[in-house]
């Protein structure tokens, strides 16, 4: 069975080799499940330290998970909420926001996946009416799902904003870490000090083998969560397994190599292709995405070697995403491929 | 910290070796994501060889997931299913059936954590009235919350009785393995071959990491499961660490040995405390759970040393639990210091 | 078609004709929709006369929609409602609490269809266990699915029992009229003054066409109850006419009247019918139902002239309901009938 | 207390004299309660008559139930419903769509409030993709929030593409009565003749008090539609009164008289404030809803003396909406008014 790495997704690729060995290293003898285990307290320790001292963390198993049951624990069933119509949420949850919270999902065209005070404002009204599902929350993703990401002072201006409405901002962090090397500021900057309430933290995309973090920065809203969490059977019972991949993660900085890896991979196959004729990088390359316009006649050919997905068939879009272990020989390989299909055409 | 092994719960363990090294086997290199990956391919094969070269199989994280969505996959919102009154899904899924499919629970009291016909019977009228939550589906554990099992014939009178009213049988087997191995009959006897619908088929208690899977032998009901599962936000992205998971508990018969063992320290055990005067085993020992009445006044003396539940603080019964890694030192220990605070009485 | 008089139920009469009246009395012109009329107001107002000033009030449809959305409003998904096995809301709603609210049912066997604190106490454990779904309101039914009335005091241990765990009180007030009639005492003292926290105050059996009153005791429960209404699709655009039946049914007592008549026809039935040999009533008659045995083989003849349900097929025992517009002579009718069948058997 | 007619809308009109006089004369006498009596079995015979003998019919009690209920109806929790932007589903049900079927609901903007194939097209993807809520239902209103309507071609067409994606049609018909007076057209050839599947016949913006009325054509869908119904706490007791309502509405053809007198009084109305300077008329007028530009400094003053609603105070666009009872006085006393307020300014 073939193993090559591909361009697919970054969560195609494993696990890291650290974060293998830490669930190794936790796996002697019995602790006590559902989390009361001092496992899952060390890597909470940790996302503190990174996060803030007063936020509270609960692990979940995937990132639709984070997301819905962050959302879940924001609103009531009569809320709705905004996000850009790219948003994961919106595209990628099988309608899961809008099943286990009862809420409105409420989108924004945007012209680059992130949403703008201006964008959102035309959502905020028939606050009060009884007819009108009540907007509570404004989900941002960082970075977001076309590759672009939110500076501290954007997320900032966005949080003052909706907090003036008496409502909350949610962060899909999935990809957080892609987004926190691409500019160069701790986690804090583009989180609590912007005025984040709930964060999904991802970890699989940054190399662990399952589990994201929910983090609250507004903690109230935590109070009755492991109500949310059990209910929403998202309560592991060997947590101390969630827990040791986040510790591995948040040892030695290991988040941050992964995704400045990725990142930088991104980087090198946008300059390389780029310099093919007839290939288009159609948006900016800030983290580990890379988009292009590429002839619908090679694509089949190329996803063969290396695999990956057609982001708009109409405009025959592609999308590679690099991972935290994807090589040069990954990309250079590629490149050549895709160089001399593009001649052969 | 501690690590020394309790009887708390045979979740409480660790993960069995050899699923641990498969997990790591199949680390390398790229595979599709959500399961379209060879390694799922390879453990539902495995699978099929065991319970039926037709069914259905799906991989979720939890066992409370498993039975939720085994049982939406059943009903309509409008249903309701029937359950003993000691059911995992009634007591200690925080109400995640009735929120997840809208159903109603009823409840049966029984000697044993077993339903029979006649037990069923009470719950099964109303039929075609739109006022009453039409009955649909009957849901046994085996082996049973109580540590009892279903035989062969038990189970297949349930389900015929139950077909006969055009309702489903689903099975909560979180603990099916060491059912299996105390009954001495492979899975298709208790499950296909009986009649049953839909089982949960349980990982984690018999020494996997986490996942489970929901098997249909009554593949129509998986027909659109897939969207169930992603909407109910169990669907891995990382999957194949789920299949190599399965795969390593189904090779050599690794499920077989590990519920073997479980269920022979039990019975070590409970032979042991028998002895002690003053120690009342209170149910007859099936497989890895022992029950029994113990003066109050030394449980949380024990629970410092080798963690365990009370099970009925108005009875003082208490329920301990044996796993797949539990070792006769292990028994032995505990049972010495049980002989000695019974003596210090 | 035969517009005969039967006792199948409260709800198979018609409507009081000063409900009529009033309701026609308010059908000229336009007024805002939705609630905002004066004639809603003024029924609100006339609510408060009863029930305190202090009360906030909000009608909708259907006795089901009064209890589901009351429930609603003092519940998250993750909690539980312990009620009676008879109760409405368990047996006669399709399991739309389940559904609306996400919560679990708790049922208590009971003799009479009435909780007692002992009972109730059952099921208050797993208190911040979060595999536990967390208890949160007691629904009583006044009067009882059977025919029985809570007394004021019975009431307020129930409520001080509840409340002291933090709990909530909801009151299935279907029958509360014919509750406080028999009882010759005001509304108050057995909801507010006993602690109820949020009742469903019945109008349609009581001689209005449509409409029941959520009544909130618990002012603050009912903070963004408008919304639950409206997504509940329980509110009325032409609310006016729901106003003026309860106008109509607190103008001048007629409420008491209308009970009281039903009442004492209930007590005229049941004397006659005790002087029948082989009739046995087989619950005290203390409101507006008979129930009693009667031989199988001559029902289907009585309810081919005056229709009533069979309540317990097993045991034989049928249910008389009497209505504010049943008359001596459909008693005298029923009881000669009956007499006539016994002797010809 | 003010009874004066303005144009906020259809519902805060009073019921129909014929109407009212037909629940009075069914009041008599006890009848089955919900729904198996004469009088209903009547009215669902003449709703046969109208829209074919084959479709099957439940009546509820509000625009917003019919709605969310036909669409529960036709949907899995993890479909999605597509609609434009301006629809009711959307704008004015507080989320109850999303809440009762968990579906999500995908908006398309419109010039006019109608749907087309094209518009359509653009949510017709990701089927077979379990990331992605599977589109399902179209649903179009007739006439639209905007007052405009479809041709019976037009339903064709979109009825016809839809199905051709194995989706289904469904209509949202609170002003079906005006569309159908002002095409000219039976109801058939705008609903079963076109393919629509599901049809929420609106009756309280036509004359009566309350009811709404569910019309499966596609009847497979209805199968179990009764627990939907009850689930749904849409099934009245005495239904007899919806029945006599809708029984009424369809005698005569009084649905026909009232649409048609709406609709010219609305013409009315835009030919006599077209008139005025300054006052621009924004939309066609196609039944009975006007739409005009208003200086924003006059709006309050007006809506004093006849209150109507602002649709879009951004632009300072007005609705004004005749009714059933709306007397050409009424509208020459606004016009009258809007008049001396324009010269005043």
């Amino acid at each position: 069975m073939s193993r090559k790495r591909g361009f697919a997704s970054d969560n195609n690729s494993g696990v890291h080799p650290s974060v293998l060995e830490a669930m190794t290293s936790v796996n002697e003898g019995h602790v006590v499940a559902y989390g009361d285990d001092p496992y899952t307290a060390a890597a909470i320790e940790k996302i503190r330290k990174e996060f803030g001292e007063e936020v509270e963390v609960f692990f979940v198993f995937t990132g639709t998970a984070a997301n819905v049951l962050g959302l879940k624990a924001a609103t009531e069933n009569w809320n709705s909420v905004i996000c850009a119509d790219t948003a994961h949420i919106h595209c990628d949850e099988c309608g899961a926001p809008e099943f286990f919270t009862g809420c409105k999902l409420l989108t924004v065209s945007t012209p680059d996946g992130k949403l703008t005070t201006e964008l959102i404002k035309k959502h905020l009204h028939g606050f009060d009416f009884e007819h009108h599902a009540q907007p509570k929350v404004v989900s941002v993703t960082q970075a977001t799902e076309l590759g672009t990401i939110y500076t501290p002072s954007e997320l900032k201006e966005i949080c003052d904003f909706v907090h003036s409405y008496s409502m909350l901002v949610h962060m899909d962090g999935a990809r957080i870490c892609n987004a926190a090397v691409a500019l160069g500021v701790p986690f804090r900057e583009i989180t609590a000090d912007a005025g984040v309430d709930i964060l999904s933290f991802g970890g699989t995309k940054n190399g662990l083998m399952y589990g994201e973090a929910i983090i609250f920065f507004n903690t109230p809203l935590s109070q009755n969560f492991k109500y949310v969490r059990k209910q929403g059977m998202q309560l592991a019972s060997k947590m101390r397994f969630i827990g040791a991949q986040f510790d591995a993660m948040l040892t030695g900085r290991l988040w941050y190599r992964n995704a400045d890896h990725a990142n930088r991979m991104a980087r090198l196959l946008a300059n390389e292709v780029s310099a093919i004729p007839g290939i288009k990088i159609t948006r900016e390359v800030q983290i580990n995405g890379v988009f292009a316009i590429v002839p619908p006649e090679i694509i089949p050919g190329l996803q063969k070697e290396y695999f990956f997905y057609v982001w708009n068939p109409e405009t025959s879009e592609v999308r590679w995403m690099t991972s935290w272990d994807t090589t040069e020989d990954d990309i250079m390989g590629f490149v050549k491929l895709l160089r001399e299909r593009m001649a052969a055409k």
